[in-house]
């Protein structure tokens, strides 16, 4: 949800009794604590910041070279001229400078995708009080994450849009579906077990807790809502998603993440191994993206979407929060009253 | 299924209160028709046969001589002589000698993998009052199934053991997972769905039923009962699965299908452009198969198995039937009673 949660989203589904969540891996120290204040403003629910956890990978500019060079095609039809300098990458991991935040502004919840920080940022989060949940993609990264000390643990199946969170592989034959996940991961961890992955609807809450999860964690589902800060172009691709197909890809920020399928990805292919290490992929995409997307064209973005987007209803953060409450409980009053 | 359900299990699974199957795709008529010979003396519930339908593949000489050049040094390790001639594939296409025998026999319920036959045969079997059921991987693949008159639909998702349905794409990257796909067939259809992949206990049969699914369809849990037909190498690399990874791959018939993931599959790839058309990559892997398996090796077999694997234990085929119904109306009854 990085760069598509908000915080009126946060508070929005704070409100309507879940977890709301600030996606901080787009922002800095000064933004995560002004949307911070805003929130805490106007809920004084528990809320859940979420950020990414990554070593900065070694400049490598033969590659970053070899990786404009597959691109220079579009630069050349875009009219970018190939040669300028990129841009940085605009995605930071979790560091020193925010981790003085967190123990500032203490959230209740403090989520990570990609791991965990080092030791000693994750040591002083747990000091400052705010629980640590961080996502699985394999048995393997949910007993990872129980053994440091993770308080929940996210079963992120293979369904899930956005970043893959998976950090001990990068095999994506690894990368399982939410039914067979989650249940393995809550017969691993004794701590409670978040479900994500194609969860779209009630239904899919009911299913998520029958086989075992505490709760569930949703994010296609929420960038149908006004309180999406996502694109009008990304907006209008999503609400197209039964005409579409997803697929992970590397391409745009050299981490596989699930994007609904455009120009670019069936053409270089969605997974490339030209791409340079995450984050650094996306430098050479940006000015390609930006060009294109004044053109009204999202031939070069990521389109964050899972597999269940076509379940997607417009609705505001609020109703849909109550809406997936109610309707996971009236599927269950039904099935155990019909029997099964 | 094919060549790993027998008909003590499909007689097991109809007295215990399922839908008892018998996988056909490796038998010829006479077979079928001594097997459920058996199914019917030994109870008078409903039976399923299910059956793969396709076209079969023109011969492609050049081909099939890339394909085994590609394996000539498996065949030089082995001892196997690469120019010896292949035997015929063992899986045969649902025919007019196939339709006699379903016509003459009856079976309460036909299903077909990988679409359905020709509009002939499918009339036949309809007028000798089979229920026809087909496997769907999409959502545009539902369509088609209830369009050409299927009774139900089994929504197959990307965990599931063995051969992918999918038959109106080969884009693996439109295959969804089963917690996103139910829902959205559900939602699509209006015959009744029927869930499969990723389901391994009574938690994953509450979830499905959950997703609005009528019911399941389980294969890779019963591959450990007693009744199943497979090799001692297989249950074997089954039972440990916890430390195995699946895949799907086209190496072993030219179709993918979801197997652990065994050294011709790491070697060769998974999936490779060079096997030939399904089912005709089995010729040139059999020889291989069968020189490793007496050496007590799979490195060149098949291992069907689905994401939810490592859920599978060791239970009679009636005794995981009843289970899998009592647990998954206890898990419905704890949830709904617990609130959600």
């Amino acid at each position: 949800m990085a760069g598509a949660s908000s915080p009126d989203m946060a508070i929005a589904v704070c409100e309507a009794g879940g977890l709301g969540s600030l996606a901080c891996a787009m922002l800095d120290p000064a933004n995560v604590r002004a949307a911070l204040g805003v929130i805490r403003q106007r809920t004084g629910n528990p809320v859940n910041l979420n950020f990414f956890t990554y070593e900065p990978p070694r400049e490598d500019p033969k590659r970053d070279a070899a990786w404009r060079a597959r691109l220079k095609a579009y630069y050349l039809e875009l009219g970018l001229d190939a040669h300028a300098s990129v841009p940085a990458a605009n995605r930071v991991p979790f560091d020193d400078a925010m981790c003085e935040v967190v123990e500032e502004l203490r959230p209740e919840v403090v989520s990570f995708h990609f791991g965990l920080p080092p030791d000693a940022l994750l040591a002083r989060i747990k000091d400052s009080g705010s629980l640590v949940v961080s996502s699985a993609t394999t048995v393997a990264e949910a007993r990872w994450l129980e053994a440091c000390g993770c308080d929940a643990i996210i079963a992120q199946g293979y369904e899930a849009g956005g970043h893959r969170g998976m950090f001990l592989t990068d095999d994506l034959s690894s990368q399982i579906g939410t039914m067979a996940l989650v249940p393995q991961v809550v017969d691993a961890v004794k701590v409670p077990v978040i479900a994500a992955g194609g969860i779209g609807d009630g239904r899919g809450v009911a299913a998520a807790l029958s086989l075992g999860a505490a709760a569930v964690q949703i994010g296609t589902a929420y960038l149908f809502t006004p309180e999406a800060a996502i694109t009008d172009l990304h907006r209008a691709a999503l609400k197209d998603a039964a005409n579409r197909t997803t697929s992970l890809t590397n391409l745009f920020t050299g981490r596989p993440a699930r994007s609904l399928v455009n120009r670019m990805m069936r053409e270089v292919g969605p997974i490339s191994d030209l791409a340079p290490a995450f984050p650094t992929a996306g430098r050479a995409v940006t000015p390609l993206r930006a060009a294109a997307e004044a053109n009204g064209s999202s031939d070069f973005s990521l389109l964050n979407a899972g597999q269940a987007a076509v379940l997607g209803r417009v609705l505001t953060s609020g109703e849909l929060t109550r809406r997936l409450a109610d309707d996971a409980r009236q599927t269950l009053l039904a099935l155990s009253g019909g029997g099964v």
